[in-house]
């Protein structure tokens, strides 16, 4: 793979109906959307509730490939979710699956058990001001992914999943924090592997657009301010413990000023588009 | 009201199970953080589609009551949505709803019917970077609201709300942008009024929690940076359009200073908690 673009293929759920020419269905494009935000918000419904809602939480999660862990975000790939879990969601994805055995035929067969979720993730890039509230917009970039979730019980995978995620918050601090977890932090720590059945992302970038109509309206024109707000997420300086001894690392620092670095430079060259 | 603090009772679809020092179902705390956030994340099922999957749709809202349009923050009050709809919502709030008049009585009989949704909005605050992976974590505030959506009719509730959501975005700017609505935009604008039945809030703030035996632990100590990495959403500059005309009002400038000022504030006070 690599050598083309992988699509999720459009289906009912899927598929964006409303502003169609701000879709994507590229797994590249969806996936990088979900590893950059640090809270993925997951939906599912809780049958045994007597509840008509579905539920969303927010969780912490990462896209990869225990089976090919060098696969590169436009493969196919599975999402592994830690985060805020109430054992509610956990026993639902384990009643849910008989076996989560990672060997690819089995995936296959399991691929329709498992909890049904929906994934979502997004990030607000500038408000959009025009000349009248109707015409006010964002700049976004949003992706959603269907998927069922199991919970993972096999160890290596679990210590694989653990690993990217902790990197997926700070790149390598897996390694440069205390190694290896106890018995009891792999027993307490649970992981769902959801697999991807499809996906979409939707983003909106460039200006204001006006209405002809109001761009010819003098009146409006000499009244309204008009323009984009550009919003970014920035990291502030470190804090460390009081009992920290240790110089703040290369890969904390570096982290910091790329975060800051790119996430501004994006929203500002998107605001101009 | 406004002289008890009210709660949403706790019932088996809103009540936090895990770290439940952590809850909140306070009405004024809930709907603050529905209101400060830039986007909703809107669950909801689509029973015709033939998908086991919820589905989330990234949506703008704010809290109001149409009746009592002076309603506290702590007051029970609707949520007004209006965003990224695809019409299939919209359909699907429409079928499940014979009316959406807005008399108190009929809102009542009503409560029951429109679409289930699950509201959620959420901030990270800061990364909370431990000794052990394990006790990594995140300061965050989040909230759940669970309702029942029908499409608002009638143009003065769709009129509040328009002006409710718009003033959300940017203070004032209903009143300072082109007035009144055309027909046009009236017509094709879709607001849905959730009516909550119940909610709650989750929050983390503070500092590093590291397990005893890994302060203990010298080689740990002599190795790991331990910290907090302060996370906060940034207003830039205004960037006028090409053809603004007008200086940047005060109601703009105000709302970027004071947006930075008060995320910047919230998160490291939160951090030193």
């Amino acid at each position: 793979m690599g050598r083309h673009t992988l699509e999720y293929p459009k289906t009912k759920t899927n598929t964006v109906r409303r502003k169609s020419d701000r879709a994507s269905y590229a797994l590249e494009a969806i996936h990088s959307l979900i590893n950059s935000s640090p809270l993925l918000n997951v939906a599912f419904n809780t049958p045994d509730n007597d509840s008509p809602f579905p539920t969303i939480l927010p969780m912490i999660g990462h896209m990869g490939s225990f089976d090919r862990p060098s696969a590169d975000l436009g493969d196919p790939l599975d999402l592994y979710l830690h985060g805020y879990v109430s054992s509610r969601m956990m026993n639902l994805a384990r009643s849910s699956s008989s076996s989560s055995s990672s060997s690819p035929q089995d995936k296959e067969q399991e691929q329709e058990q498992g909890l049904p979720v929906c994934i979502s993730a997004s990030h607000v890039d500038a408000l959009i001001l025009a000349t009248s509230p109707f015409n006010h917009s964002y700049n976004y970039r949003s992706a959603t992914l269907f998927g069922h979730a199991t919970l993972v019980t096999d160890d290596a995978e679990k210590l694989y999943a653990m690993e990217l995620i902790t990197n997926g918050v700070v790149p390598d601090r897996w390694r440069t924090s205390r190694q290896p977890p106890t018995p009891a932090e792999m027993q307490s720590t649970s992981i769902l592997r959801v697999s991807i059945s499809s996906g979409s992302a939707k983003f909106r970038d460039g200006g204001v657009h006006d209405d002809r109509h109001d761009l010819e309206d003098a009146d409006a024109q000499g009244k309204v301010w008009t323009g984009v707000l550009p919003v970014f997420s920035r990291i502030g300086d470190p804090i460390p413990t009081e009992y920290n001894k240790v110089d703040t690392p290369a890969n904390v620092t570096d982290f910091v000023r790329e975060y800051n670095k790119q996430n501004e430079e994006y929203v500002l060259a998107a605001a101009k588009k």
